[in-house]
């Protein structure tokens, strides 16, 4: 990077902070606003201007990204004429709902919107690991590739806001369903004196085999053929209750497996026990009354 | 293989099946029972001898392998003198204490016992991606590695009988955990409209590097050093209601991820919200009252 791009940057938290660090790092021009001042100060100390009102801190340059911990704030922040000519990057988390009004919002003011989702922790920013996804305006992104790509590799996924937003939260449900599983199959191992470091590459090795089936479980919900020779919703619905009574034979909590339980009861019961395990994705789609 | 060795298969589901036609492939003298003798027919046709009784299948060959849909019933079975100077192996899905029960009955009988868990489903078995775990007697493992081995790729995890289903249950576990998120994630994707296809491969990179943690989860469980300067307990409790609002919000059924709220905010109410997440896995080791 040779030229210098002024950048503001809303909101410090441990977020905030690193990204604007990390654009400090590069020799960008940067300006920083907080609601609380104290946390601008060790910025301030690396190079970058403070803006005294958050509305000056989007009037310092024609590149907004916004970091805050709370999304009814940044609909507080961004507003007004101010907005015309720049580019708001908004990497709050949100929903897709509130991506889609911020975007109507700030365009509505002569602004360019794209929403972005954090897929790293702040100690990432600025290294090889981080990935950010982004969504909106794609001559915006377009525009500021260089400078995005300083905080993590940038993905854009779509332009429409609510994107971003969209595979952030999937992604991380993912996550969540995997380290449960991960963390409640360690337990059980732990109940017979086996240590976790042992376990672990075994775990990864049998993730990494069954992942493999994820393309195939998605053409089966994109095209509604459910039909399996492999594995079906009736297996496992057999398989299930011996999982969770040996979970409690063994002392460790079964309770992060029982939803999963009722979902195979659920999609059996609805007439589905002869199809494979993606079928199970369209019964969470119409909600339990 | 240049040896045949008699093998006897008791059990022919879809599994056990599998298991004696790739013995009879490779050209084993393959002895099978079931006890619906009908099923035993297709083997006839490929060379199996039909045994009349168990015992009599237990009597025809030194390696003798059972896998049946139901563990009771080859406690019924594995019994009597016949068992002296056999190996059995028992690929029955079981727990923990009933493998190290079997094993007690089958060498106080005189024979050798293996507990196997088999990770793979039938149409896997003979191929290069079908794994089982064998646990209990080494040096009975040993002799009929060769022969097992065309089953499936064996891994030998120890001496104790109990490890093979303990680590069969607790990699089902975690799979089904990954399969639960993955779903949901899915679902939530489809909400707005994007192909599961499209997703797929982003699910797969993100859990991919997610699993790049496991290794210091464990690192963390095994020496009760939960710090952490990365993700704490506390930042995934603040998260959560959102994420399950926001599957709401989008007409998914949040259900799959309530546990691991409810999970996150026990560990919080117990003072573990400075943690890292691998302070999960011990909150699960103390069931909830």
């Amino acid at each position: 990077m040779t030229v210098k791009t002024p950048v503001s940057v809303l909101g410090l938290g441990f977020m905030g902070t690193a990204l604007a660090e990390t654009l400090l790092k590069h020799g960008h021009d940067v300006t920083v606003w907080n609601r609380t001042p104290a946390k601008a100060e060790p910025l301030a100390a690396k190079g970058a201007t403070v803006a005294a009102t958050a509305t000056d801190a989007v009037a310092a340059s024609l590149l907004v990204i916004v970091c805050l911990s709370v999304y009814a704030d940044a609909e507080d922040i961004l507003t007004g004429d101010v907005l015309a000519g720049r580019t708001i990057v908004q990497l709050t988390s949100g929903t897709p709902r509130q991506a889609r009004a911020m975007s109507e919002r700030v365009t509505g003011h002569g602004g360019r919107y794209v929403d972005g989702g954090i897929m790293a922790v702040p100690p990432m920013i600025g290294g090889p690991d981080a990935l950010i996804l982004y969504s909106g305006d794609e001559a915006a992104f377009d525009e500021y590739r260089d400078v995005l790509g300083l905080l993590a590799r940038p993905d854009f996924v779509g332009g429409d806001p609510s994107m971003a937003p969209l595979f952030d939260l999937a992604l991380l449900d993912a996550m969540y369903g995997m380290l449960g599983g991960f963390f409640h199959a360690v337990a059980l191992v732990r109940s017979e004196k086996v240590e976790a470091a042992r376990f672990a590459p075994m775990v990864t090795a049998w993730l990494t085999a069954m992942m493999a089936s994820f393309p195939e479980y998605a053409r089966a919900v994109d095209t509604g053929e459910f039909g399996t020779d492999v594995s079906s919703v009736a297996t496992s619905q057999i398989a299930f209750p011996g999982l969770l009574a040996t979970s409690r034979e063994q002392g460790v909590d079964p309770g992060l497996l029982v939803p999963m339980r009722e979902l195979l009861d659920r999609a059996v019961a609805e007439g589905h026990g002869a199809d494979g395990l993606a079928r199970l994705i369209t019964v969470l789609e119409r909600p339990a009354s």
